[in-house]
Formats: C-alpha cells, sequence, structure tokens
C-alpha cells in the first residue's frame, strides 16, 4: 500500500524573523507512519513541517514543508506522480497568513484618513471602517519589523483548506482527517467532526480536545463514514488503530 | 567561571494552538555553552526555549522556558540564586506579545461605534481611533480561535526588555549581547550594535545581519566595550571567540 501523511504544525512568516506557528509536535503523524512501516509491504510518505518529530523507521520518506503554499505544492506534486492508497492528513494547518502589520498609530491615522462623511448610520460606517482595515498595507516577510513599536497589528487571512485537495485530485483515496477543538463539550467536538467529514469525503475522522492531551495520554475518538465509533487513549493506540481501520478499508474496497 | 547562557526563540501565546514565534534555532547558544564547558572548571546553565538545539556536553545545566515572563521569571531566580562571572544573551526573545485578537467585522463595528462627533479633525479622530483600537477587547490564550474567520486582527504589545535585567541584577558579570538585524548596511548594524551595548552596559555585543547566515556560514562582528572590532566567518568561530573574549575580560577583571 501507498500511504501519504502530512504531519506537524505549519508556519507564516510575519517577516524575516517571526512566523505564526501551530504547536503540534508531529508525533502523531510520525507514530502513524512507523505503525504502517511495520508492514515492509507498504511505502510511506510523509510531508513533515520544519519542527516536526519524524518516523523512526528509516524507509519513510520526508519531504519537508513549512507554509500553507508550500504544503500545497508539494501535495499536488505528489498526487500528479503517485496514486496514494490512503491519505493521513494529521498535519496541523495553519488557518491563517499574514496579510500585512502596520503600527497602532499608522492604522488609526489611515482610518481617520478614510472618515468623511458625517451623516453616516453606524452600521454603513462600520462597513466602510471594515473595507479600509482591510487595504491597510504593510510588507510581510520582508525584513525584520522594528522592535520599538508599541503596538502593532497583524491583519491575519484565511488560507485555503488542503483537506479539500486530496479526494478532488484522488477521489479513490481513503482519507483520514483530524479534527483538534479545546475545550468543548464531546457533542460539539463530534459534531464538528461529523462536518469536517462531510465537506472533505473523509472516510474517517478523529476528533481530539487539547484538554486530553497531555504528555503519553491522548484520549480521541476515531469516527467512520459508516458511523463506527472507536475510543482511543494514547498516541500508541491512535497509530495502531488509524493503520488497522484504514488497511481493512482498502483491502474490503480492493474486493468489491 | 559560572556562566549563563539563553539560547533559542521565546514563543508568545494566541491561543491554545498558535504561537508567534522567534525562528532562532539555538545552534549558536548551544555551541557557545559547549566551548565553555571544555574548560572542567566551568560551570554553564541554559536557558532554552522549547525547540532549542541543546548543547552536546552533559554537564550543561538545562533550564526551559517559552515565553518572555517564564524568560523573566527564570533569570530572575536563577540570578538571585547564583552570582554568575558571565551571561551571554543569544536568545531571540520575543518584542512583542498578543494583547488581544478580534475578527476584522468586530473592530470595525467597535470602531464605529465609538465614532460620535462630526466635527472633529482628522488628527483628533485619529488619535481618539487609536485609543480605540488598544481598548477593543479579545480573550488571548484561552480557548481556540475559529479558523471561519476570513480576516482576523491581532494587537500585539511590545515586551519588556530582558536585557536589562542582567547588570541591574549583577552589575559585575560580564555581559554579550546580541543585535540581528535583517538586509542592512553595515555601518546601520554597527550603530545598533552599540546603541545595544550603550543601554544595557554590554561588555561585548555580537553583530551579525540575517543575509549574512546560512548554513555553516555565519558571518559577524564582535564589538567589545573597549572598541575593539573582530570578524568572524562561523558559528564555530563566533562561539571560540565569546569564549576567548569572556574569560579574557573575567580574568583581567579580577587582576585589577
Amino acid at each position: 500500500m501507498k500511504i501519504l501523511i502530512t504531519a506537524g504544525g505549519t508556519s507564516e512568516k510575519i517577516d524575516s524573523v517571526r512566523t505564526i506557528t501551530n504547536t503540534a509536535t508531529g508525533r502523531l503523524g510520525s507514530l502513524i507512519a512507523d505503525a504502517f512501516l511495520e508492514d515492509k509491504a507498504n511505502d510511506v510518505t510523509c510531508l513533515c513541517a520544519r519542527n516536526a518529530v519524524r518516523p523512526q523507521n528509516p524507509r519513510a520518506r520526508i519531504l519537508p514543508v513549512s507554509d500553507v503554499r508550500s504544503l500545497q505544492k508539494a501535495v499536488e506534486q505528489e498526487m500528479r506522480l503517485h496514486s496514494f492508497d490512503a491519505v493521513i492528513h494529521s498535519m496541523a494547518v495553519s488557518d491563517y497568513t499574514v496579510k500585512y502589520s502596520v503600527p497602532s498609530e499608522s492604522l488609526a491615522a489611515q482610518l481617520a484618513a478614510f472618515i468623511h462623511g458625517t451623516d453616516m448610520s453606524p452600521e454603513y460606517l462600520a462597513e466602510r471602517i471594515h473595507y479600509a482595515l482591510l487595504a491597510c498595507g504593510g510588507n510581510v516577510g520582508h525584513g525584520k519589523i522594528s522592535s520599538d513599536i508599541e503596538h502593532l497589528f497583524l491583519c491575519l487571512e484565511k488560507t485555503p483548506k488542503i483537506i479539500g485537495l486530496f479526494k478532488k485530485l484522488q477521489p479513490k483515496t481513503v482519507l483520514v482527517g483530524f479534527k483538534l477543538l479545546s475545550g468543548v463539550e464531546e457533542s460539539d467536538l463530534l459534531r464538528a467532526a461529523e462536518g469536517l467529514m462531510e465537506r472533505n469525503g473523509c472516510d474517517f475522522v478523529l476528533a481530539n480536545d487539547k484538554k486530553n492531551i497531555e504528555g503519553e495520554r491522548h484520549e480521541a475518538i476515531l469516527l467512520g463514514r459508516d458511523h463506527s465509533l472507536v475510543r482511543l487513549g494514547t498516541k500508541a493506540e491512535i497509530a495502531a488503530a488509524v493503520r488497522d481501520r484504514v488497511t481493512r478499508k482498502i483491502e474490503g474496497d480492493g474486493k468489491k
């Protein structure tokens, strides 16, 4: 079987020395890679973020990625060159990239310059200010922002959803998505996981809550498209369950 | 000799899964630690950021830190307990911490609600908007920001300068500061380094430019308070030069 795994957390540049980073370690992704590689017939490609923990098995093929753009490029290239039986998308992908950074004084001055009318309704004014906020310029990624600014505003912009790419490029691949929330009710977590499954055609989604992850303990629920539900308690259990469910699904599909 | 070294880059929380991180690797700090530890009489304590490369020598005493606040606490505690002959402050400390995050629509609506008067001068309006921007609330560090917001604003606030602490707590320690800029003229880099030395009572400052650091190559200038100037080309050269200059300074001071 040919498996593609994404692992770790992407980073988006603020300037030449600062980034916004997802704190994922990539440890779960590396364990899943090692679990698949226990079977010598399996072939695993890992798209790993810069600081991600790497799989121990030397047969893992590692391709480093940094930001969302580089991840997207790597996914498109890999899926053009190879046909994957499954994709395990465990990477914490930045939801936001930095559009611009601007000192609070400049932002205020630019907004003030934008407000002329005196008889605008609060709603219309808010709409105009909204457009002005988005239009305020400023460089990103180049040079280093001065450290002498008292208050700095960063405008962040939503990134494209990478998880939507996999089934679009290879509709037959078995796709495992990951949903991580923080401090929510389990019913809300499951609803969010099912939403992710629906929107992206996932075959499985691993649902977990930050509050239930600490050291070796990693409570999670592996949801299947067939409404199956498995509760897991450690990263090792999760890795084995993902491998087993995905393998059975691929073999089952092959028999049809 | 008793040496305190800070290494790596601090991270400030945006929410429970995202941080603003300085991309420093801590490799230079770890090499300086190892250089000092070649002499068995030396005793080295390292305040290391989460992802920082650790010294190879097992005699290094490692204390992990995360954000600016935890760094400050660790420095104050260590300097209360121990007297250091020298402090090598190579850590890239976050200049900004996150004050709040707010969706662009909410920010615009809050600003619009704040603007009542119709006869304000642009300067007065800018001043009022500035205060309104700083007052816009929003939680930081707790929960996870939704990934469905189209545009998100982060308000960042300057952090206290840690480098100012060392000589305040131990005026006799030999202090080495680091100045990293990106893509500037050498004369501007040297001026910035001298400013850092003046403001914080550094005995030496290592001045370097991001554009001259790549792989093994690491061009830097070690400036002394006595206007000495040494050019260095690799991390290994820098580590040896810092150790040698600091050691001579401590021994020289002892003889006086």
